[in-house]
């Protein structure tokens, strides 16, 4: 039987020790590409380049089986140039990260790394973002690593649901901690409260810098919050329809009756 | 009575003809300040900047009652810094668009547009997101401008649900046909089918344009296609909760086998 083939992704660029170890894990699962920035695409939620030309080049970053990428394009662009140009067949996984930092609740709409799992899942790719809740360039992925390699298991192993992708956020715990188990949740009612600082250059011009302070509004337990709170692995489940159904009636009727 | 403080902005530039009409017409409703991208953000989706500092002055481009601030980051930037450093009070309303082109369907999540909408929603503020179905620069906004000025009214009157957008498109129509009217829809089944134009540099090395094909899967009566193919406008109420409910049980059985 054919290796299944993996493209790997993420928003932190191609250098980044999250997505080297990421690669490093998939290598034991299946054929694999990485198509991924050549620099670090944070925030860049869902963004593609329209405007501009896109470059893609061949690397070589270690001596991995491994075949490489590396694009000037955001996370979303990798992934369509992956699928629609240098790929020869669909895929059967798409993972994207490890991130260097969460992307649990509101963070899903900014990250570049959960943007393109869910526009693999768009493609009617299976997917998974994982990230590790530290910022650091020396975060340890060791603990993280069994639960990926679970989870990826599992979605290869499982039908999953079309146009449905896997958000996976693991706690960053301390050395005498250890992590409890995975959680299925939603993403908690949670976020950033903006504070911009303002500076004024040499040349006496406004600039500012964002700076933003992470609040969770929700009580729930059942949310991706609470859950790496508590020392689990979070896993929600990601779609793109982003109607608000509960609202369509009551706006129909608001509509209706002018 | 105070008149309610009006937030405008756009993806396609502070001086897109898209943006100028909106704020015209926001004129007649409410105290108008404009906070919007520098230069043309399109595609940018949920993009924020974190690592650069931004820009933002004063300007003035036409002679009407309204503030206004160019700004060098992304449309959702643009919200950002609106509400958490420009703005005395938190506006009653925030408008993004006019967009040039349709941001129906799967095209919400890589608007900057509808992002920026989507923004003002998280932080608690009634927000729509208009875009007409013409690309050209010079559009003619003349019969939306009646349909704008509704949706406008009926928000300002009515109280919407918490964290609720709508996004509004409005079909480009021949001129021996008018607009049927607007009806409440859900998110279409659409997809981009993408193709790259591969092209060689003087140097020889490669590079890629994003062309693609707008392809509508969905054949539902209720949809934001059928609602624009047909001659309406289509408003569809827009979430930032992108956590697939429906999948949770079957993902919780899937995670628990193991």
């Amino acid at each position: 039987m054919k290796r299944p083939l993996i493209l790997v992704t993420n928003d932190d660029g191609i250098s980044a020790p999250g997505i080297r170890n990421l690669i490093r894990i998939m290598n034991d699962f299946g054929e694999v590409i990485v198509v991924a920035p050549d620099a670090p695409q944070s925030g860049m939620g869902h963004a593609i380049t329209i405007d501009a030309a896109l470059r893609c080049d061949k690397v070589v970053i270690d001596k991995g089986p491994q075949k490489e990428y590396s694009c000037s394009g955001t996370p979303v662009d990798c992934v369509k140039l992956a699928v629609n140009q240098l790929l020869d067949r669909k895929p059967a996984l798409c993972v994207s990260g490890i991130n260097h930092g969460s992307n649990s609740s509101i963070n899903v709409i900014y990250s570049g790394t959960m943007s393109a799992a869910v526009e693999a899942a768009l493609e009617g790719i299976p997917s998974i973002g994982f990230s590790l809740l530290d910022y650091s360039h020396n975060a340890d992925f060791t603990e993280a690593e069994i639960y990926i390699r679970k989870v990826t298991q599992l979605v290869l192993e499982n039908e999953m649901e079309r146009g449905v992708c896997l958000n996976v956020n693991i706690p960053k715990l301390k050395e005498v901690e250890s992590i409890k188990g995975m959680k299925v949740c939603r993403q908690a009612n949670a976020n950033w409260e903006e504070e911009f600082e303002q500076r004024v250059d040499p040349k006496g011009r406004n600039y500012y810098w964002l700076k933003g302070k992470f609040v969770n509004y929700d009580k729930g337990m059942d949310t991706d919050e609470w859950a790496l709170a508590n020392h689990y692995i979070s896993v929600v489940p990601i779609q793109f329809d982003v109607t608000a159904y509960p609202a369509i009636s009551a706006l129909t009727k608001m509509l209706s009756d002018e």
